[in-house]
This record gives structure tokens, C-alpha cells and sequence, in this order.
């Protein structure tokens, strides 16, 4: 490892039976050595609690604790994350191997921090416990069941509460006031936790040591930047397809976006997530090294491609980057997870790219830590709505007809692909990092100098004080871009008796909308400019313009009568209505118009070629050059550069890339006035 | 309402929560302004019982009445419909309940008649008491375990009982006889159900109150004829895709049949199957306000395109059109099935397509009620024949290789838009309303001359005494129509001894069949014409000719050595045999034959045109003629027609018709002889 | 049936209820009849145990014999094949049932033989009792669970065990090693059931008379080898898609590979299976009569196709050919089962074309009886590799991605289908018929003589001592070729820590592999002719050569780099190794690079004719020729021949072929030196 410019491996976790092979009978010395032998080499450590997958005796003994996705249906044990976390007897045996584990090591100067469970969040736990603290939960904040009955209009379908016992488990429920109440509900156990789980480790920890958990970011029952708090860092496990699915222009080829994402733009937006549960760099825990997700998906990184994702996410803010894992094994589930070696324990291609890697980061030293990544653009991610949407899916999938898990995503995917296509840096806020229930908590108007646009799609999910503040945001003199579904439903996902978009003075309104199955061409009628395929899909909403001058129309004999795309000025700011779901062409047309000065720093990129840039902490302008394909290309330097990887190239004049390559750059002078 | 024209409202179903928050205790007088509202404003009411959606005290007191999908396996609450009703615990509380509401309203003068429950038979009941009720229906039909095993064929498999206790439950039958008996039994209780809730209503209401259920008729577990029986009048709730599935020539677009059909052809056999099953006018109860199915499914009508479906619907036989539902909810989790108030709540698109609608009905007053609906061709239909094949079904879905749940379903349409497409309008008749164990119930010979073709196609599940009505009347002078399946199986779905077609002087035979993947084309070989386009499709019965004549012939080298279509006379008239499921154009070409002289009224329509008529109670003859799609046309009137309404537009020479337009007219002077 | 040319029936399975209609109450003498009457017209007759299908009053009785295919969810009872037959309250009936008929019925004259239940091994038993044996067979295997932990792995997941009590049921299992050791106990229980049923038997039976079952080859939960040591001789039942499946060129139309197969190839490749099972002639107990699979699969074969299956089946070592069945069904759940009888029970099109087909073989005697099919190719048919590898699948199904559990069988059939298609015929050996854990059982050099050519495909799954095996055939002059994922992982299914391809003297080696989702266009660099056409598909071994010489290259900027196919001398022979799956081009290219000779025996087939042969019991040459289309044919003969099912025809210098015909030929003279 140490020859591979290794300096971190991360030990300890899911390996209970390891630490404690019977109830009460620890173990815990097989550990010394290796920290001994990673603090002799330079290696620093990140210890694990090994909670997310518990010893069969455990469950043997306790098979209440078995997670069941289904009321009264426990689910079998034989891989890992099956338990219910909040279950009492887990717990108790939990904190006990914690305890024993973190006391004895936490002193080891190997040890730098702690990592807390692993990708939490999985299940939806429908275990007796779980779902009689929801009871209560909804008891102590509705107090009676004529006031929920009123809340969630339980009348409809006969559901009014006679009392609290005659709330219904979430099985077979089709409520949808429920369903996100369910969902937040979930969330808040993983938080907590979590959070039990740090503040345990933080009886032991030295100040110098940092507690944060790997997360991966789809999994439904979290919300990453309420669970994050407890943590020093946010630390992700970011993995994708490579291979063909990173070339630029992008074609999926058939790879889905899960939790394996798919495209050389979704590196950049798995980072922007990590960057934005804490508003700050963050760890990378895990990612590709070699072939991952099991034999049955074998797709190992082209040549270069590893460099090529380790810049990306480093040019939006992680400070390391961890390979899960270091040697393949040969037995159990994972045989087919490809690591850095692979089964013969030879190193091989994959070692060979990722100590180049490794060597070039040496190099960097800390020209590529505490960066602060660029953005023209913010966009507004909401867990609320994410969850909303899946129960209340906005997308038809046909036959049969059932709606689509991941309609907010697909939402939120279509314009940060616009605005990653457009060049445009994307910051991403919370939320609930925006406003509260108790209103505001950043200033609009210092928001709207620091990100003249921010784009809302898919925010169902909005209370009346966010809202406010993206009113507010307009009027301080920001640009307020408003997408399909926005601004419709309450923070109870109850559909807004306003007019829609609700509380916005959007100059435009809509009472119905209507899916589209294909692509509709779309004409310009103002000072957009729009490519010829440029097209709307999926969605129209029917929209009528009031004050709002109008952009963009459908060619349709029907959908033609309505506005696609409009824009106002409120105050000082402007905002922009989109009523459908734009393709990619569409989607940068309306980037490049809402952020129209980007295109000037790097002039005449080739197709193939991406450039994004952030600020070091010593104010150093960094640029992270990459060219997805197989051509070599070259490209003008607008200033003269220098290469952070390579010392002894400076006052470069004309950058080459080649297949699959990446360049990191530093401008030799700071002209940091047109372009930060 | 009033302003827009709303005459009647349905109120009171599925909120028995409302009428009894907790057992026993009743708050009825909610309702009392609701009904004195509509009173006022001169809308009439149809009371519903409550009892499709149990209120949650009850499904907590009394768990065993959950109905079980599978054997142990209870649905869970959470929407609507999952109890079984036949079970007393249920009936009980259902009974005081009616009793409560009905007894307080039923004299209200609003009052004009009662729906009970709401499209019952969704499910199929697994449940103990249902399943002993099964067995104990077998023991008084057969008897003797020994008589069943010898009806059934049990000695295949081992399956002989030997003791009633021996019965299998149905969840891995794979027995077709058990199947339909399974199937039958539980429509019969559904029909039971019903029946016993319109007895209980009726013992409240006035003479001139009606009481009748709103049927879906794509349910599994309903004869609708059977179920009807019970009623004053059949009501139901046709809904349908809308947007270019109403394009004729039609085209899906993807929209599935299912409870919800696909393509304007629908709506007029969908008339007819409500007129059907009590072969009278009918209400429709519930039809297409918004966007109908949930958030996933969101196609609401193009401009016109409700005034065409009410036209369609009302040609056919209905005398109310009812919108589900006036408001959008805001909560639950109908929040997406859109109403005729946006969420908004302020009148929109919908309400003013509608009131425009309402307008003209006033206008017509009485003339469009009690209309006969024209007919040249009966179509039997049979709800034996569905079940046996949905489960023997007979065509390939690959891969994997499972049957088609809506085989009978496929057939029937075939023919039915073959029909519909050629211009002939269709009476569907059901096989029990032809004849029954006791033998014919129609006279054959009458029914010869008022529906000189009948097809019966699919009709798998036939009786003797049904094939020898089928014969009789063919030799009394009427043209059969034999399509694919029928005649091959007895009323315990037991494949026939004899040569198929079983029973039936059709001058053919066949002993083998067989699917077919790809299309054939077809060549004709004697007075049938058919398209260059028309094609055999999905299977082949191996028709080899006696006395028959050949028709029609396919180009292939195996299956051209059989017929495609025969002809023969019989007594005094014919029968026909079609060995294959014919696409849209050789299903048409096939009716041209049939009903050659129908193309005459209304010469050259335009492709987008359709005609249908009616004879009003007055003897007066009423024309509709729809253009479904988006160009403006314009025909010629055969006879001078005025505008039922626009009294204004009187001796109408020319009919012009907008996009997505009807026009229903009345012939100034009735030339009837032809066209009756 | 004696008129039919009819000379065996099998009888008595599958009908328990009927012999014992209650428990213990014994009803034999109805067989007496069906016995004696096939005695009288000199049919013989295969006498069946019933206990496939077990009677209600059993299942009623002892609940607990169902099967569960999940622990804890028995299987309803309602088809067959529902039991759990390892428990002893079913054993103990099924061996009073079995001592009862078979000592009733085992001296009647016209019994030859015995077929103990049928198709064996459909389900996996999580029953209890199952389980625990399982445990108990770990604990004696492996000794103590620290062993087992080591040996698994179990280790990775926090899987070790801390007693047996411990082992998690396989419901939810993720670990490959248990999933190969219960795949192989599942198949075990399976033989050693079998094994019991024919002890019983042949305490009865007299030694002329033979013990077999009837083998459906694709049920998971079976060994056909091992199985079939407790049998005198092997019967198969192979079914398959008809009609234009049965093309050559072969495209499936759609059929897919499984229980009932796709090509006319896999008509021989079925033959070679059961010829494999024992290395010997077997018989064919069932097959297709008319169309198969129920009323959803209705594809009865076409004119000519019946005698071209009996004939293809009879060249591989066939020695009887049943008809599933004679008459068929009128009720029951195989009622669509379509038997050589129609419903109508009139002699029709299947029993005309079968009669034929029984009066040739009359007439060709013993002519072909004891047949040695020619075979120039050995492929190594691995059980365990086939169960590991649909636990640990190679081959992306997507979306969404998941492995496809025919892995091994598509790699198999790949190389199978190249041979077929090259005209190399094939003896398929068992891995266990070649070396076992005491070492090699055949040797290696005379192996090599009499199959020049080994092909080891798939073999996942191979012991040390196969794989030593394997590199003396090479040394020894034999041509050993590898195949993707050969050699890969141990008995364990651990993956090897050697290099791979593991213990071989390949002369290339490679460390990766991905799966590709496009073909690859692959470029010949050495002696190996390449059709332009020929492509690698699915999969990439990063084939790095060392001695080996190599043959092929893919046209990738990335795979290029590595070698698609390879050869390399060692001893006296050859190994050539193969990195991806080639389509049917490139697999035929390489099986005619790997038996150059073959092509001359019939010069210049016709596309659509394939050329069979074997020697016959008498030392003559038999030929087999299909034409698999309509197109009627003539070629002319290598040397002449005479026409073994029309001994008029002799000295035959040309043969004509019409559409879907097959000809049996003797060589007049046997040439045989250049042709065995």
C-alpha cells in the first residue's frame, strides 16, 4: 500500500463476529497489528463500528431485532443491514462492542477518525416498535385524532381515526399525507441513530479525531444533511458505471442511474451532494476500483478513467479518496467487487493506475485541499419532495401504469445535465439549510450576489416560509428559475388551494397539466435561443400567462395554446416558469440564456472536453481540465497555467489531452475578477 | 353546480367514518343541509351506501373480516374495498348503518334514487368462511365426492377426493374445472351481496325511487347481467384514455385496455355493454372529469373531447352522464384524479367544457332520453366464457410463456371495433338472456329478423341447449358468426368429444390450432373482398372444409392448406367460420360482408368521421356524428336535419363539424323504411 | 395403437388417488385390464410408481410433507410435484403404494421395465427437517464451525459461525459457497430418493425387466449423472419449440431456452445429454405429440417435423420414442397438452404422421439399435459450475441488473451450437466421469485418441484434480480449449488465488474481464480464417499472452490491447484458449480451425440440410440427413447408399430431400478410415 502512495485505509467495519465471536467474548487484539503496521508505514486509519452487519448469534438469540420491510415479515438473515436499528436489544449489544472497540483503540496514533455504521438508511422498518412510535409521534404532535383527521382530510375513504389505535400500518396504505409522514419518520430514526452512535464514540475520541459515517446517497430512509449534523465531515461512497458511460456528449448506454450512477456529469453531481449536506469539502469513503456490484456487472474502468473520476470529484471538494476495497476476496458476496487487487494478489492494471494517482496527489500536496468548488448556479434539493414525489410519482411508466421511484430525481438530473452541458458550476442547498419553520435562514440578498440564479424543480414539497424566501430572493435581485411540480403541494404534500405556482408572483398561472409520451418540438418567442432539438418531454403544465412575457411555445394544437417557458421581473430579480421537463438540448438552451457569460473563459472547447475550476485556500485559481473519449485533443489556455501535478510544466500556452486523460492546472496569474 | 348546469349529484358513499365515528354511534345530519342544498338549487341526489370503505374501528374490532387475496393472507387497510362481504361481522355493522341512513333520508325530496356499495367484485375472496361455503355448494351440486371426481376428470394428477374435507383451496390450483367453478362462485356472491343490500334500501324507499350500483365492468368477480337482475336500472363508470387515443383511425398510443379502455370505439361498446345488462337506457355513474388514475397518469381531455364521450355514451343508451368528481381532493389518495374544480377551486377548462355541456342537454331536453339505440349486428358476450379463459387462456405473451388474463377480452374487441369500423352498429346480447338450462329463452326466429348477423366469438363456455339456440337460429333464417374458441368447451369448461365446432352445422371441422407469432396475409377465394392490408393474426384454427364454402385462405406454406374464413347455408340461413383473429382491416372487411348495405346512409364520411344513430321515443331518428381528430370537416346530410342543440340550425343541408366535434341531429323528416 | 405402429406405453404415474383411493385402502386391479390388453396386441408396457402426484387425503393428513420453497411457506397443494419426498411421513406412504402395485404387477408379461416417479427435482426443500440435515452434513464434513469459517470465508460480513445452531437458512443467503453446497445437496437428496424408489422396485422386479425415471434435464435440484447410477438405463423427456424453430439457418423466432428448448441443434444436443448421463443409448419417454405447454403455447409441429425430431433423436443414441400422451385430456390441468389423439378422439394429422413414423422404424428393424454416434469434439458438462455460476452469474440482464441464472448453459450452448453448425459432432463428458476427488478416472491419453478435441467452457466450478487432469489430456496429444470463466474458482467456488487460468499451461494469462454490452468486431492475426461476420459478444477475458501464439484481436481502442483467442503448444498437444462468448460465426469458425477434416464427408450440403452419422451395432455406416426448411432439396452422396427405412432403395448416388423431410442412410460400403 505504501508503494501505491497509499496514506489512509479505512478497518473494522461489518466484522462484529470478528470482535466478538460469542455474546460477551471480545477479541479485539487482531486489530493491533494492523494498526501498528499502518502507523509504521505512514497510513493513517479510520476506524469502523461494525454495526451494520450483526453476528448470527445475535440474531439467534434475538430475532425480534430481524428489520421487517413488511409487518410481520422479518427479513432473513445472510447478507448485512437486515436489523432494526432501534431496536433495544440491538442496541444494547451495539453500544457494548462499540465500547470495547473504541476504548481500547482510540488512542492509537494511527487512528485519525471513526466512521460510524455504513450507508445507513436501507429499510423501511415496519417492526411493532417502530411503527408505535410513529403512533405516538403523530399523537404528541397532532394531540388528538379529530385534529389529524382534519390535517390529513382523513375523510375521504372512510379513514377518520376514532382513536389513536385505529391508525393503520403503512402495508397497504394509499394515503399520501401518511406516506411522507412515513417516510420523514424513517429518516429520523437513521439520524438518531446515528447520532447515538457518534456521541458514544465521542466519549473516547481525542479532539484531533473525526466521527462521520459513509454514505450512500440513495438510500430512502435518510436525510443526508439533517443525519450529517452529527458528524465533523460528511464522508460518501459515490460508484458509477465507467467504461463507455463516462463519454461526453453522454449516452447512458443502458446504464440506469441507482445507487450506480451513470455519466462523467453525475461524478460532478455525487460531488456537489457530498458537498452540500455540510456546505463543505468531504471525505470520499468508497468508490470504483475495480469492476463493481457483483458478477453479474463487470464493467472495469478504461485506462485513465480512474484519474479521471478522482480529479472530478476533487475539483468539487473531497480532500481523499478511498477504493473499496484494497485486495478482491475470494469467497463470500462480494468475490465479484472488484478491488485494487485482483484475485491473483498480483498488482496489476488497476494498482498501477491508482498509484500513478496516488504519486500525483503527493505531488499536489495541499494545492487540492480545502478548495472552494465554483458555482453560477444554485439548485434547491429537497428530501421532503424527493420522498413526496416517489409516493405521488409524476412520470408514467406504461404497462403497466405505475409511476416512477425516482420521478424527483429525474427532475433534478434533467437540469443540473443542463447545467453541467452548459458549463455552468452548480451549487446545491438544502432546503431546510434555506428556511425553516421559523423562517429564513440564509439572507436572500446575499444569496442573490453569490448565486444570481437558483432553479426549483420538483419542489413539491414547500412550506409557506420557503416560499417566502424564494420570493424574497427574486426580489433582492435574483433570478428564481421555477420547474415542473414546484411550489404545488404543502409541507403536509396536501395539493395548495392557491392558484399555481403557489405564492409566487411567477406573472403566470396553471390549473391542469398532462404528460406527454413524445417529445414535443418547441419554438422560441422571445430572447431565448433555441436549438432545433430542443424539445419538451414528459410533462406540460398549462400554462397561462399574466404579466409574464413568453419565452417559449409548443408546437401542438393543443399544448400550443399554453406557454412552455415564461419570465418576469419582482423587484429587482426576475422569475423564470418552466412548464415541462426539458431534454438535454432544451435544458442547456435555458442554461446558456440564464448564465450567458459563462462560455467566455475556456474558448472553443472540443465536444469531448469538460472544464471546471474552484478557489484553493490560498486563493489560487485551480482548473480541472478532462477529456471523455478516446481522440486526443489540445485546447488554448486563455492565461498561462501550470500544472499542479506536474511541477516542472509551467507557463502552458496550449493544454493536451489525451484518451480519457485529465489535466489540473493553476493560473499562473490570478485573474479571478471575470471568472470566480 | 346549478350555473354549470349539474342536475343530479351522487352523495354519501365510502364516508361511513362520517356517519359513524365510532360503532354505534351515528351523525347522520351532516348530510341533511347537503340535501336541502341541492334541493334548493333544483339538483337531484342518488344516496349511496357507505360500505365499500370500512371505517378502521371496524377492520380493528373484527380483523377476520379482511378479505384474503390469498389463503391467511389478509389485505391490509389503507384504501378501500378490502373486506370480505360476506362475512357477518361485516354484514351486521353494514346493515345498521344502511339502515340509519337510508331511514333518515329516504323521504328527503332531493331523493331520487340510491346506489349500494360501489363497483363491487374487485377482489376474490380466500377466505375461510368462503372457502367452506365453496365446498358446501359442490356437495348439494354433486352430490357425492365420487360424482365430482368423475364431472371434473380428478383422476388426472391424483386429484380424487375422497371426502368433501379433501378440496384443495384454490391458491396453486392449476384444475380449469375448479377454476371456473371458483370464479363463478364468487361473482355469485357479489351478485348476493348486492342483492341483499337493495332488498334492505327497499324497504325504505319510495315507489318512484330507484336503486341500482355504479358496476365497473372490467372487475373480476361480478356477472354484471346476473348482478343487475337486483336493480331498477344499470349505472356505470366507463373511463377511458382521452387525448389522441380518441384519434380515429385508431392508434393506442400505448393506453392499455383495462378498467380503463382506450380509443373512441370504446365509449360506444362500453354503451353497450351497460346497455346489455338489463338490455336498456342506463346512467353513467361515474366517467372522466380531469385527468383520472393518480399522479402517474395524467392525459386530461383535449378541447371537445368531453362533449364527444357524453354524445357517444348518450347515442348508445345513457341518461345521465355523472363526473367523479366536482371538486379535486386535496389530501388522500385521489388528490390526482381531477375533478371538475381544479385544485384551485376556481372554475376552469373542465368546468366550462361541461357547463357548455350541460347548456345544450337543457336545450335538448327530452329528446335525447329513452332512445333506442340502432343495431344490425348482435354480438353475444359471455361472462363464463371470460373467466374460463382468462384462466385457459389462448394466447402467448413472451417471454415468459404465460396466457393473457383479457384473451376473451381480445377476442371480443376484435370484432367488436371490426364492427364499429365498418359502420354497423352492435347490440350485445348476453348468452344468458339467449338461453339457460331450462333452453331458449329468445325466440330464435324473431331475433333472426331483428339482428340478421350474431357473432359469437371466444365463446368457449357454451351449453347445449345455447348451441341449439345458436342453430336454430341460423336454419330460422339469421347469419351465425363463429370466431376462434367457440363452441369447443361444455359449461364445466371441459373440452368437447365432439368435432369442433361442437354442435353446429358449419360445414367445417378442425382438430388442431395453433399460434402464430407474425401476421399472415390472407388471399380471399370467393365474394368476400378483402384489403391488401388484411391479416390473420395470433392464431389459426386448421379449418378443413366440408360443405362449406372457402372464403378466404392463408398464404403460408403449412397453414394455407386450411380455410381462413368458410361460408355454408343452413336451413334458412348461414353460418360463418372465421379460424383466426382478425386485424382491424380484415375484422372490417369481414362486417362490409356481412352487412353490406350499411355504408349507404351517410356516403363518403371523412376518416376521422364516425355516424351513429338512434330512435328517440318519439319515433324520431337522431344522428351523431363525431370527428375525432383536429381537422375541421364538413359532409353532406342525407335527408335535411335540424340540430337537437341549436333549435336555430334547422334543415341542415351540410354538416360541418371543428375539431374534436360532435353534432347530434334529428331527421326533419323520418325516412325510416331504409334506415332502421 | 397396435394399428398406429405403437409397440410400448408407459402407465400407472401420477395416479395414486386412483390406486389408493384412502389411506390404506388399495384399488389395484383396474390396471389388470390396461395390462392385459396391451399384452394381447404385443405392446409392452413401462409400469410407473404414482408419487409424483400425491393424493389430497395425504397432504390433508400430514400437512407437513408440503414443500417449502421459502422456509416456513409451504406450497398449496393444486398441481404435482408439491412434496417434500425427503419426509418420512410421505416415504412411508409412497413405499406401501410402491410394494403394492409394482409386487402386484411385476410378473405380467407385458411389463419391461419400471419408472420410478418423474422429472425429479423441480423444487429446492427449505422444509425443516431438510435444514437440519443440511446442518448436520456440514458439521460432518467440515468437523467444527471453525473450519467451516475458515473454508467459507465467513469472516467477510461478519458471517463466522459461533456453534451449528448458527447457520443461517438459505432464504436470504448472499454467500456463494453456502449457495454451491446447497444447490448440491438438493440434487444429492434428489439421487438418493431415486435410489430408494428403485431399491424398492428391484426387491419385485425380474432381471429382463429395467428400472429408469423419466428426466426432465433442466429441473434445478438433480445430478443426471449421479442420478442415473441407480438406473439400468437413462430416459429423457426433451420437449422443444416446433415450426419454424426447427429452421437452419436457426434463429428462435422468439422461443426461449429452458424447460422446452429452441433449434433443431439442440435436438441432437438433448440426445448427446441423455447419451451422456450413462455413456449410452437411452430412451426417449416423452416428447412432443401435438403442441405442448398448455393453451398459451399452442405451435403443433409441422408436416414432416415429427419424423425429423424421432430420426435427429435416434442419430444420438435414442432407442425408443414415447408420445406424451395418446389421447388427450378433456378436464384437467393438461387439458392443452394436445396428445396424438385430438379432443374429438378421431386418428388426425399427429397420429397419421406418427404411424408413418412407427411403420419406418418397423421396418428398419435393428438397423437402428445400439448405435455409437460419431463424435469428433468432447465437451466437459459440469454440474457445479452450472449451479455456481447461476448463483454467481457472468451475464447482464438490465435493467434492472441482474444475473441470468442460464450463465453456464449459454456459455455451453454457445460452443455446442458452433460445433452443430460446423458439422462436428459432440460426446458430452461429465466432469465427474472424468476425475474425481481420488483423481482421474478416464485416461488421458486414450481420451485424447478418440477425441482429439476437448472443449472446457463455463468449467467454473473444477477440483486440482480435474484441472491436472486437463493439462495431461493436452500433454498427452490432446487439444484442450478453454473457455470463459474455465478454471476460475475451486470445489469451494473461492476464486483461485493463482493466476488464471488456474494450474494450466495456457501460455497466456489475465488478470480482468468485463462484460460488453455490443458486439465486438474481432480480427484474425494468425492461422485461425475469420468470417467477416464473426463477432465476440458479452464478455472480455483481459487475455494477456506469454508463449502462447495469438489468433484473434478485438477492434477496440481498449480491448484491443488484449487477445481474444490464443494457442500454445505443451507436450505432445495444444491449448487454445478463448476470451469471450462468441455468436454462432465465430464459434463455427473455430470449431472448423479445430476439425479441419470434417467438411469433406458430404461436399456442398444445402443450408438448410444437416449431415448425422453413427456406427451401427453391426459395424455399418448410418447417415442422417435433415432438410430443416419448405425447400425441397437433392445431394448427392459421398458413396453409395441404400435407404434404411425403405429397403427399395439402394445404391443411392443422389438423395432428395423435401420440405421438413429427414432420410436415413447405410453406406453400401463401409468407408469407414476417414470418417469415424
Amino acid at each position: 500500500m505504501a508503494a501505491a502512495n497509499m496514506t489512509v485505509i479505512r478497518v473494522g467495519e461489518s466484522t462484529w463476529s470478528q470482535w466478538e465471536p460469542e455474546d460477551g467474548r471480545f477479541d479485539l487484539e487482531w486489530m493491533t497489528p494492523v494498526l501498528d503496521g499502518a502507523h509504521e508505514r505512514g497510513i493513517s486509519v479510520i476506524l469502523g463500528t461494525p454495526t451494520y452487519a450483526i453476528p448470527m448469534w445475535l440474531a439467534r438469540r434475538y430475532p425480534e431485532i430481524a428489520g421487517e420491510p413488511k409487518t410481520g415479515h422479518p427479513l432473513g438473515w445472510g447478507a448485512r443491514q437486515e436489523v432494526d436499528y432501534t431496536h433495544p436489544a440491538f442496541k444494547f449489544h451495539a453500544e457494548r462492542v462499540i465500547r470495547k472497540i473504541i476504548g481500547r483503540f482510540a488512542s492509537h496514533p494511527a487512528v485519525i477518525g471513526y466512521q460510524v455504521d455504513n450507508e445507513p438508511g436501507l429499510l423501511s422498518f415496519h417492526n411493532r416498535g417502530v411503527f408505535q412510535r410513529f403512533t405516538d409521534e403523530l399523537r404528541h404532535r397532532y394531540g388528538t385524532v379529530e385534529n389529524l383527521n382534519k390535517e390529513w382530510g382523513l375523510v375521504y375513504w372512510s379513514h377518520q381515526l376514532s382513536t389513536w389505535a385505529d391508525l393503520w400500518t403503512p402495508d397497504n396504505n394509499a394515503q399520501p399525507q401518511y406516506d411522507l409522514a412515513w417516510r420523514q419518520f424513517q429518516a429520523k430514526l437513521t439520524t438518531e441513530y446515528l447520532a447515538w452512535q457518534a456521541s458514544i464514540v465521542r466519549e473516547y475520541s481525542t479532539p484531533d479525531q473525526f466521527v462521520t459515517t459513509c454514505i450512500a446517497y440513495d438510500r430512502p430512509s435518510q436525510h443526508d444533511e439533517d443525519m450529517t449534523r452529527s458528524f465533523d465531515i460528511t464522508a460518501g461512497n459515490p460508484y458509477y458505471a465507467m467504461q463507455d458511460a463516462f463519454g461526453v456528449p453522454y449516452s447512458s448506454g443502458g446504464a440506469p442511474q441507482g445507487w450506480a450512477t451513470s455519466g462523467a456529469w453525475t461524478l460532478f453531481q455525487s460531488g456537489d451532494r457530498m458537498y452540500s449536506s455540510k456546505q463543505a469539502p468531504f471525505l470520499v469513503t468508497e468508490t470504483n476500483a475495480g469492476a463493481i456490484g457483483g458478477s453479474a456487472m463487470q464493467y472495469p474502468a478504461y485506462d485513465g478513467q480512474w484519474r479521471q473520476a478522482a480529479y472530478a470529484l476533487i475539483s468539487r471538494g473531497a480532500e481523499m479518496i478511498e477504493y473499496w476495497h484494497w485486495a478482491t476476496n475470494h469467497y463470500g458476496a462480494e468475490t465479484y467487487w472488484i478491488g485494487v487487487l485482483p484475485h491473483d494478489q498480483k498488482p496489476g492494471r488497476v494498482y498501477r493506475e491508482l498509484a500513478r494517482l496516488g504519486k500525483e496527489l503527493e505531488t499536489a500536496g495541499s494545492a487540492l485541499t480545502g478548495l472552494t468548488p465554483d458555482a453560477r448556479i444554485g439548485m434547491i434539493y429537497s428530501n421532503d419532495s424527493k420522498w413526496a414525489l416517489a409516493g405521488q410519482p409524476c412520470f408514467l411508466l406504461e404497462p403497466p401504469m405505475t409511476g416512477d421511484e425516482r420521478s424527483y430525481q429525474k427532475i433534478f438530473e434533467a437540469f443540473y445535465r443542463g447545467a453541467h452541458n452548459a458549463g455552468a458550476p452548480v451549487r446545491i442547498l438544502h432546503d431546510t439549510q434555506i428556511a425553516g419553520p421559523e423562517g429564513a435562514i440564509l439572507n436572500p440578498a446575499e444569496v442573490a450576489k453569490e448565486l444570481p440564479v437558483i432553479i426549483a424543480a420538483g419542489l413539491y414539497i414547500a412550506d409557506d416560509s420557503l416560499l417566502d424566501w424564494l420570493s424574497a430572493y427574486a426580489r433582492a435581485g435574483g433570478h428564481l428559475v421555477l420547474g415542473m411540480r414546484t411550489a404545488y403541494a404543502d409541507h403536509e404534500a396536501r395539493a395548495r388551494l392557491d392558484v399555481k405556482p403557489a405564492k409566487l408572483d411567477a406573472g403566470v398561472t396553471y390549473q391542469e397539466f398532462s404528460q406527454i409520451n413524445v417529445p414535443l418540438e418547441i419554438e422560441a418567442t422571445g430572447v431565448l435561443r433555441l436549438s432545433p432539438q430542443a424539445r419538451a418531454t414528459r410533462w406540460v403544465d398549462y400554462l397561462e400567462p399574466g404579466e409574464a412575457t413568453v419565452l417559449a411555445r409548443y408546437k401542438h394544437p393543443q399544448f400550443g395554446q399554453y406557454a412552455a417557458v415564461t419570465t418576469v421581473e419582482t423587484g429587482a430579480g426576475r422569475i423564470t416558469t418552466i412548464g415541462t421537463l426539458p431534454e438535454d438540448t432544451l435544458a442547456a438552451d435555458i442554461i446558456h440564456w440564464l448564465v450567458p457569460e459563462k462560455a467566455t473563459y475556456w474558448s472553443e472547447l472540443p465536444a469531448s472536453v469538460t472544464a471546471h475550476s474552484a478557489t484553493a485556500a490560498d486563493g489560487a485559481r485551480i482548473h480541472f481540465l478532462h477529456n471523455w473519449g478516446w481522440d486526443p485533443v489540445t485546447t488554448a489556455a486563455p492565461v498561462p497555467m501550470c500544472d499542479v501535478l506536474d511541477p516542472e510544466l509551467a507557463s502552458l500556452e496550449k493544454v493536451e489531452l489525451g484518451p480519457w486523460d485529465v489535466r489540473v492546472l493553476r493560473e499562473d496569474k490570478g485573474d479571478q475578477s471575470a471568472h470566480s
